[in-house]
């Protein structure tokens, strides 16, 4: 019999149902923990109710508090906005239970370092939401650059488009500075950097440039850089929310000696590999693919969703082995490390200098 | 509170599994009737053992013919080899449960016009299992041809791709003619026969050609047809196994007085929409497209699986409201027309004429 | 020194302004004979006229009788509407000269065979102007079947799908049985059925439907067809003028037992070639690639326009050399064994019977 | 009758054969002056003789000074390399012929300075190679961007990635900065800075990193940079000669307030455009498309080598206008100011700062 591991999570919109519905996945999949949905908090008690309700969390609260002193829960899973990811992660954390946040870890790197360090110092096992990790593609990737597929590392370009900031409602919590610290950096930077970073390495320095277009805006709306890695690797990052056309395409292109890759999370299931002229399109949907043994024949894709079913699966079956989610998973490190870099473009932007990443 | 639906499910591998996840998922939507997984069969009663505990089936039994005598059975689900699809399917559906039966519906017409009588005769609720149908894309499609968008319909072509059957072991129940009736005809052009007659109507005659290329397997590996429709529109079916390079290419296109259409399953969410020359991709994953309420913001593509959770949804939703599950969702007197497109497609091929489609 | 070869065209549209400007290319290259533009015929002399002084024919006539008794002329290039390729070619060999004739060769198989006993007979070179031949990504597709790259040839299937149909006034010579002979099947059915026999062999029965959408006419706007190849590959043909979306879409798949290629001529310069699974797209512009030594670094790629200097190279050089153009050019062998297989589409289309092409 | 234009070109190798072709091929256009070709210069007068040779030149001289003197001579032509852009084009100047020069226009922004005042001062008409401006799918894009159909831009990305550096001679010219004076910067980059120029308006400022990857290489492989423009939009630019896969991917992608638009350089023919989300895929072949009525039905794909014939055309009307070749064509002044945008770049890769591009 699979041991309980009790869940308490905080949000249950956009996040909380993707969390919601992977931790019922895992239930059909061999795991050494069993999630269990103790506890749903959230300012509306009646929207809680009803997502508690449709993925059977067995509480609701209004108050995180209530969930950081829940004996019952092991693992405390922070979906709610930038602005509450610190607080109740560090109250969380130092009360012994295993975290995993959202990203941007935190509002800031100052923020984000605390949080590392908080859960660093409970000794719990930590994880910042970077799902695009837990694509079948992007491990791939990251199998065939180990394995020195493309051999040295020389560019890394990643765009993260999306074209709903021209239509959206200007009063969305997104916008507002004071609850999501920045724009298209935090949303949409952060998972391309993470993206960098486990891809090809260590950041060195940034330039950037960051602008909003919409006047009512109180965040950027698009960002865009230049990076260098520790490696010796150049390349640039561009993030937007008004780039009309593009839905929500996340692509990456790395080049190496030997070859190339790239990816775009609109055509999730595909990796797209050089080794001489010309791209192939691999349908990363082999059995041998990772992930692919919990799904379906080559050739079934698999959804956005089902990302995270691959993210806690790597979480619980870490915290069962007592052990850290790296170097796969993000750690808080990985969370606050990115954070540095978020920090930088920002600093960048305003000196008009490139900035060197520094850690604290 | 949602009364219960009953579920008996034949079948523990491919369909068992793709099934079993959607109607887990079902537990997350809001549905008339709230699915409870009473009993799987199979012959093997540790495999469906170990497949019931994982998705919780409460009981397994090796004999269908216990489901079919239980009373807590509402819905009788078939996703079994083809050749046990018609006798338990009949015979549940004469003990007056509902039944979904996945595709090709009978070995061959007469087995599924068998079929489609009994459950006509018995009153209940009868289900082919065309899943394409319950891709976004495909029901977008389907609305926009219904809508005028692409004028008359002149051409439809469809060709489903794959290439396992170069490699498989011969002795699949997939070549064997007893278990499987035919190969690719049964096993893959069943689909695009079906979406030929969802989006373009009825099929009026076929000119076919079969092949087994690879002598060991007993059922065709590969067809070719000419189809005429009975509005006058013209098209190409053909379906493979032994197409080098497609893993699962499901596509189509339609071509119309206005417009076009084109569709791969392998980039199942999105749909090429031509008005005038050049073809625009439209992921079909916007707020306002089909079954797009139950899932993720604009761009967060869904998988192949979750086409079964928009079937079931949509057979339970039936089934409450007591009516059929026409005309989205497939019936058996669809799986049946198929079928006799199918038996024309051998009879084709083996009189070397063009063959009328004929009902009984 | 280079000798000359006295070119005399009739024609002077479409075809004519094609061969015009390749003849005027070959000066450029090296050419064991230099085409000077003699002699340009067409029925209004002012448009001829025209066209003649544009690309430097010396002479205007309008009658081609003019050109066969003119001894000046070596090579006659007949780039007529249809109905005016059997008289005038077959006297111009019989006048020794040599011919290159558009495709489809004649109104029928009849006048194809005629044609090819007649040059056969002069023993003179003959070409028919299949000049997709000459396309660098087909050549390489030749060049990768031949060396065994793709394995046993299974299937093949292609499809020329334009939309002009729906639009064009419906008095053009191409919608005239007199002059044009077929619609698609002549016009674009040629071409792929001409490809499937450099590629894949001889084809050796074929069933097919013919349709005529838009009423004024009167010819067939599009066909469909499976065919069979002698070395017991099977396929589909398909063509229309009347595919909304598609303008010059003539596109095409090999499937073998070791790897499959795919083409469309919208992008004329790519080849897909797949090996495992996932096509690998390959941009035909390298050094080593065919015909590439006449043009360009790699990746700048040439027009559709070029293929017609490739064609005609390759005819002089098999002038200079008193050979054939086969295998790679087309002969009017080439071209009246197409025709044999366009009429049994034709039979077939009455007959609804499975036509075994027969050659007379 | 037309009266002619006698050119002298210095240069024979790459830019020396499509300047060469492309004045050929003017002579089947109308226009309103025609092309003699006069002289070519080169240092080796056996290599450049065979060139002549082919293409028609009347002379062959060593010494580009005998061109500047030569009174048969009313365009000067400078395709060779880098370093000998600024003296001869300046001297031909002077002596009161018309000038075309390839990119990049001088070594550096100095030189191109000079050349343009030269140019100005001697009342010749000016024109620089950027012959990208001559693609149908650019100048479409220039023409929706002027008619407002993607509304206000505010994003411009492109990135021309070539891979032939890692396999090259490290002697070639171009990797030697005495002669070709940067590497990918003035090689590759002052194309897409043009076409930005040309597209989106002046670039304000940049941040760039430059990099050496292969040791022996005296010149940048690859840069990365930022920009702002002087309209607010902001960017990316990114050149490498080291990006295995990609062959000669110049892409761009413009992102609006109302739509986007993207194009492909491997892709030449093809505009994607869109409006809402999703790209249409345009075949930039139409009748009304620009530079059509030069070329074929639709669908029927130019080559790279034709849009010198295009620049060329355009540069032959404004010599017999009188007047300028702006806006469409880029004058020296273009050729000069993107010139100082490449000074930015490698300024600011030095200096670490946001560059503010400056004109003297």
């Amino acid at each position: 019999m699979t041991p309980a591991l009790g869940v308490g999570m905080l949000g249950y919109a956009f996040m909380g149902k993707a969390h919601s519905r992977a931790y019922r996945a895992l239930e059909e999949l061999e795991t050494p923990l069993r999630p269990e949905l103790v506890s749903l908090s959230g300012r509306d008690r009646e929207a809680a109710t009803a997502v508690a309700h449709r993925y059977g969390w067995q509480t609701v609260v209004t108050d995180w508090r209530e969930q950081v002193a829940d004996p019952r829960i092991g693992l405390f899973d922070n979906g709610g906005p930038n602005a509450l990811h610190a607080e109740p992660t560090i109250a969380a954390a130092r009360a012994g239970k295993h975290v995993i946040c959202e990203k941007p870890l935190g509002l800031d790197a100052g923020e984000a370092h605390a949080m590392w360090r908080a859960a660093e110092d409970a000794a719990v096992v930590h994880m910042c939401g970077f799902n695009y990790r837990f694509v079948p593609a992007i491990r791939l990737a990251r199998q065939l650059i180990d394995a020195g597929a493309i051999g040295r590392v020389v560019h890394f370009r990643a765009r993260y488009l999306q074209s709903w900031g021209w239509d959206a409602p200007a009063d969305r919590w997104r916008f507002d500075p004071a609850v999501a610290g920045t724009g298209a950096i935090g949303d949409l930077g952060a998972h391309i950097i993470d993206l960098a970073r486990y891809l090809s390495g260590e950041i060195a320095t940034v330039s950037a440039v960051l602008k909003t277009f919409v006047p009512q805006h109180g965040v950027d709306d698009a960002f865009v850089a230049t990076i260098e890695f520790e490696n010796g690797a150049i390349g640039t990052l561009e993030a937007s929310r008004l780039a009309r056309g593009r839905v929500n395409s996340n692509a990456l292109e790395i080049n190496g000696s030997d070859g190339s890759l790239a990816f775009d999370v609109e055509r999730l299931n595909e990796l797209e590999v050089a080794e001489g002229p010309g791209f192939r399109r691999v349908l990363v949907t082999e059995p041998d693919h990772p992930f692919m043994e919990l799904w379906w024949p080559p050739g079934h894709i698999i959804g956005w969703g089902d990302t995270f079913t691959h993210e806690l699966h790597h979480l619980v079956t870490a915290i069962a082995g007592g052990g850290t989610v790296a170097p796969h998973g993000a750690t808080f490190e990985d969370g606050y490390r990115c954070a540095e870099v978020c920090d930088a473009i920002v600093r960048s932007a305003q000196t008009g200098r490139r900035e060197t990443v520094r850690y604290r």
